[in-house]
């Protein structure tokens, strides 16, 4: 077989379909974010605003992260030298997990390398190693789960989005001695809509079943203390597994779950995914953990994210551009359209320096492509009005529908 | 069910054969490693020098390394802030990549989050993905590829390990125009064996098959420029897809895939691995950049861990300690016994402070068990004395065999 001519055909006909790739190569500037650079074929070309970036609260440039990390670096050096088994083991990642566990009011927490990782190997544990097990999982959950489920071999039922009346349906198929395992997410970052966490513990317990959630959009972003939305409805307790990343709001890298002592040490014991690789190094545990802390303590960043994101919504709405109303931070700014997606994206940058990433078939249904702008509290008026003033010049040149003022 | 019981019962099994790990938590010091501080529930409590550390050159605390890591944090703050389509690819990503293709010899590298996700993204994706693909995997190969070839559901040939008369045989029993995959490593990390790398490739050749191998433990260490065991054979060209991780003596975190460009835009396009996650901090992009650099310039790390290994080599025979005979950097002191092998461990460390990790089942097969030792330039002669003096002193104690003087 000629590989490099089935490679270079396939690449075709993403290409073909609009999907074709390619990566905006920037260089964040900590204290100036959402300014970065951009570089085009290795030179740099010109200055942008981020406004797509899961550096959600800015964390990744703020003091308490950064100054962890050089302490870090000069107190342990680089990496961790190991996996967690076989010398890895750093006292950071120890107090981390004190962290985390703490955070969201559990006996225990695991770290792995990024919250892919922690999906994948965590449900790909469990659902391979429980007899039985049988997996309901939402209809919209993030890859990483359904790669974790499906490396399982286990049994799995899709339930309807968001419906809790559909998943008690399938719940109730399956007599009550089958294990059963509930897996899905607080805040959908595509939509940014969130679930009816209560409602679907309810049926959780009335069946039986574990409970796995997937807070990674919302960790550091709801709740007093940034444990999530189900800190922020009271319903932490009642959840069997709490999964997380470090790599968004907390600023930084790594993923987590945090659960039961038991369940815990089953997951460090079995997962392969968490044994058989080099432990996160030192300063990125630090940095994790500085951030956490300081989210612990101070709603400032949640606050005025809040207001940005209000602001934004507010003035789109002014103009009549159309975004999903939802209750999160996210705001997708629906176009609809693959290449006029890809076109509108390439203008901002071109025109602007403004850098929204266009979002596109398969991580959203075709006929659902948008802009995602993810407000921080390190967009000022400044930021906001120039984006706004641009996406509507480009609204208006393409002539793309706009809403009622009043949405 | 029970799951808290479920889970309780399981552990107590892992206890009972004595495959129950507890980790050694240790605060590591740069520019003093090997020497680190040990900590027992949250408290400092000795003095140890770690013997089996991956950090096989002590890259970890060269100050090429940590420095590059300050100033991207300084540059571009703690973390990318997105995956690496949306927002995340930071020019400290691209200069890697760049760094990681020349350094094989090849059009294109990517970076994974781990070497372990780098394996399990990358067969995972080929395997899945091209048609009909047969993938002939080494008997001793790595939990991060038998996961990924899993994951693909292809068809799969386990071939004994390093036997290339095997694996011929093997290939021939297909038609030449299935598409076939053989996966194999450089270094085997837990007997240090090395792979007949020609010869695989000769038979790679006969039988039209892409060649696919993990050089994990090798890069840094072999080759003029630090490109692994096919650097040093001059046979990088021969090789498909060369992997690789930033976590060894790279000294950091995080892995690669070096290909020709359209097979690594292929796996860039399709690897969910890949696309969904995170992308790695720029600091640890930056750390690992430099520290590859360096390594390309410099042998005099290189040099001096040759000299270590064999000094250590040379002292465990005189005392007769057994230990494998190997063409590489790691030295396993062969035990024999879990129960064992861990009681020793644990005497060099409440009694020495040395620290050797017990290697047992399920890393290595029962009735195998090991310390596995892994000398580098920052072990001095005194570590070393003290080192051999203490497990002859526990030879003794145990009365376990020695070999004749002359191994
Ligand atoms: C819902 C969800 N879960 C998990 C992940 C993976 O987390 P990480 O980026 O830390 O690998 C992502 C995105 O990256 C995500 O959107
Ligand atoms: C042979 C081999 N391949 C891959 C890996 C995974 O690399 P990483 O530690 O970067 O995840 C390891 C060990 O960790 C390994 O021993």
């Amino acid at each position: 077989m000629d590989f490099e001519a089935f490679f270079r055909e396939e690449l075709a006909d993403v290409r073909e379909d609009g999907r074709y790739r390619v990566f905006t190569d920037i260089k964040r500037h900590r204290g100036r974010f959402p300014q970065a650079t951009r570089f085009l074929d290795g030179e740099e070309t010109q200055a942008v605003t981020v406004w797509c970036s899961n550096d959600y609260l800015g964390m990744g440039q703020h003091p308490v992260v950064t100054e962890a990390m050089h302490a870090a670096i000069d107190e342990c050096g680089a990496g961790a030298g190991g996996t967690r088994n076989i010398s890895g083991t750093n006292h950071h990642h120890v107090l981390l997990e004190r962290e985390l566990a703490d955070l969201h009011g559990k006996e225990s927490a695991l770290l792995f390398t990024s919250g892919y990782v922690s999906n994948w190997a965590a449900l790909g544990t469990l659902a391979a190693r429980i007899p039985g097990l049988i997996v309901f999982s939402d209809a919209l959950n993030h890859a990483s789960m359904i790669e974790g489920i499906r490396h399982s071999r286990c049994q799995k039922r899709i339930w309807h989005h968001n419906d809790v009346e559909d998943l008690d349906r399938c719940l109730s198929e399956y007599p009550a001695d089958v294990p059963k395992l509930v897996a899905f997410e607080s805040v959908y970052s595509m939509d940014g809509d969130i679930a009816p966490i209560a409602e679907i513990l309810d049926v959780c317990e009335k069946h039986g079943a574990m409970s796995y959630i997937d807070e990674v959009h919302a960790v550091g972003l709801y709740g007093p203390r940034g444990g999530g939305i189900a800190e922020r409805e009271g319903l932490m307790d009642r959840i069997t597994v709490i999964e997380g990343t470090l790599g968004k709001a907390f600023g930084v890298m790594g993923g987590y779950i945090a659960a039961s002592a038991d369940l815990v040490d089953y997951i460090r014991t079995f997962a392969s995914g968490f044994i058989f690789s080099t432990a996160l190094p030192p300063a990125v545990a630090a940095g994790a953990a500085a951030s956490i802390r300081h989210l612990k303590e101070s709603s400032a960043e949640r606050d005025l994210q809040k207001d940005r994101v209000a602001t934004v919504r507010a003035k789109l709405d002014m103009m009549g551009i159309p975004h999903l109303h939802n209750p999160s931070h996210i705001i997708p700014v629906m176009v609809g359209d693959a290449h006029k997606c890809k076109r509108i994206s390439d203008w901002l940058m071109d025109n602007h320096g403004i850098y929204v990433q266009p979002i596109n078939y398969p991580t959203v249904p075709v006929g659902t492509e948008r802009l995602r702008l993810t407000p921080s509290p390190v967009h000022d008026d400044g930021d906001i009005d120039r984006l706004i003033n641009a996406l509507s010049e480009i609204w208006s040149q393409c002539e793309l529908a706009r809403k009622a003022t009043a949405a």
